[in-house]
């Protein structure tokens, strides 16, 4: 199994994202600093390995606290904490993740500063464990909406690589498959950063899944000609009424596959799911550098001159969505109510 | 003005669009196969640009024509006509552009060899300079449908340098430009030969119209934010219903733009309608080669062991097209009434 993030000798190890698909090689910190830069730079990217590398991040910076008063060390970690939170802006697992260590060094802090860093390293490597075994309970809860022989698009990369391992969206392709179901994938190669095309593909073509790498541009007319059976992506942040932040190019398809009765399906675990934001409106959406669109892996495709605008997610209505697959079961409309449902559950 | 191709001392010149925007420089061709290959491999690309290419290069080749029996010339020009044809599949213009040099050639065969050669040169490059003539009514026709304040979304490009010069969808926008008109123009990058980046931002900042550059996964998101005010497109081939073949990526704008109410349209000269082609599903679609997807400027960007799927056009039915805007004319619904009136006119 591809293993994306670990916790290995009081260091967070991570495979290289920007390295692949040309060099598979993995990178070790020791610095919680060097953590926040590489989910800053998308060395490790995906909403649950975002939360799970912060999780391991702020581990290493609670081993680096040094015994002071009980204020003073709130202060410290607070500051961690908000280090971590100021890394991206959309991705819920993120702060999901700082909210839950958070919650974990405020129990043990009475215990004192060796307990806490116990506790923290511990409750890190358990969110990644945990992050593989919600994979798998979607992969379970969403293999009945494949059928044999379908060909399916998905966008980004909602894979091993956007996990601790065996991935969301790529979970559910891969639960269909180990139950014997043939299927083939359609990658949207997802300009400007090539998730589709650079992970994506690896993984497919490392688990032997037959794959198709499209142009963003080439969706539409594929489920023209009928080639798309249905499409299933990953999230970033899901607001409480089921509208549906993912990487940018995502609106396009869930409008694309309205248009030609293609099902739209969203994978996700519960920790992406904000139920304090009410719709898609109060979700904030990233934009980056420029050179992200006007470079690509540093060769220059367009004037210097041009103006970017760069959105690195969009968000999805919730009535473009067929349903939303988590751990806790799947979703339907009316949305709000079912997935306030799964919480309970 | 942009000059994208010229006739000059007996050969043709062309600017080098696979060096744009880095480098601006033209190449010249005196010999007629190397302009079958400028073709092909996209040194010149864009409907009319090719039609207008292709006639230059039969006019080279007519020029080597040597003194031979009728017969022998006949069948040593049908040679020629058919290399060109066979160079890309999808542009209307070019077998627009080979009939009419055919037609030139078979009125002046009778009178000799010498006259043929004149005749050729001299239908050539008024292929040439009709185009841009055809453009600027273009432009004059269409720069109504631009308000004020508009925001455009373009795609590929179907500016000076997909024509012999200003253009036919960035034509509409220079003409409503040269009217005082204040304007931003969207460009989509266009993956995977990236004209938009490349080729129609390098017009705009030459123009010094405001324009912003995004990918092709972001138009959906920018209409739903209500930053699209209108769409406009250049066309490959028309077919006599009006479904038209455009740049892969066009279909799903005009689904897009149909689902947010944003008006569409479609800016050719009449030599892109193909009339012996009743609609879209008659149009061949020139698939490329995959490497046009998995590489960037020779930069891999995908394991080399996925499949990749490469058309290089798609077909928007006419439903999804709100005018076509021709040089005789503005076709609208139902369109194969309206074309047809544009061709008696």
């Amino acid at each position: 199994m591809i293993r994306t993030i670990l916790w290995a000798d009081d260091a967070v190890v991570l495979i290289d994202q920007k390295a692949l698909p040309g060099k598979v090689h993995y990178l070790t910190f020791t610095d919680w600093r060097d953590v926040v830069g590489a989910i800053r730079d998308l060395t490790v990217r995906g909403a649950p390995a975002i939360g799970v590398a912060a999780a391991m991040g702020i581990a290493l910076g609670a081993l680096q606290l040094p015994e002071a008063s009980v204020p003073e060390t709130r202060r410290t970690f607070a500051r961690l904490c908000e280090a971590f939170a100021k890394a991206r802006p959309t991705a819920r697992n993120l702060f999901w993740a700082i909210e839950r260590m958070q919650r974990r060094f405020d129990e043990t802090l009475p215990a004192g500063i060796a307990e806490v860093k116990k506790a923290l390293v511990g409750e890190a490597v358990a969110i990644g464990e945990e992050d593989v075994e919600i994979n798998r309970r979607i992969g379970l809860n969403g293999k009945a909406f494949i059928r044999d022989g379908d060909n399916i698009l998905t966008h980004c990369n909602a894979g091993a690589l956007a996990t601790a391992g065996y991935g969301t969206a790529l979970g559910v392709i891969r639960a269909a498959r180990e139950e014997g179901k043939k299927l083939h994938v359609f990658v949207d190669e997802t300009r400007p950063v090539l998730q589709g095309a650079r992970l994506t593909c690896w993984e497919l073509v490392h688990d032997r899944i037959p794959a198709t790498l499209i142009t963003d541009s080439m969706a539409g007319f594929l489920m023209a000609q009928g080639k798309v059976d249905r499409v299933i992506v990953g999230a970033d942040r899901i607001a409480a009424n089921g509208d549906t932040a993912n990487k940018i190019g995502t609106y396009s398809l869930a409008v694309l596959a309205k248009e030609h009765g293609v099902p739209f399906y969203v994978a996700a675990p519960l920790s992406t799911i904000d139920r304090s934001v009410a719709d898609g409106s109060g979700i904030p959406i990233e934009e980056r550098n420029g050179g992200e669109v006007r470079e690509l892996h540093g060769v220059r495709t367009a004037p210097g001159k041009v103006g970017v605008y760069n959105p690195a997610f969009d968000v999805t209505p919730q009535r473009y969505i067929t349903a939303i697959i988590t751990e806790a079961g799947v979703a339907k409309r009316p949305f709000g109510a079912s997935l306030r449902k799964l919480f309970q559950a």
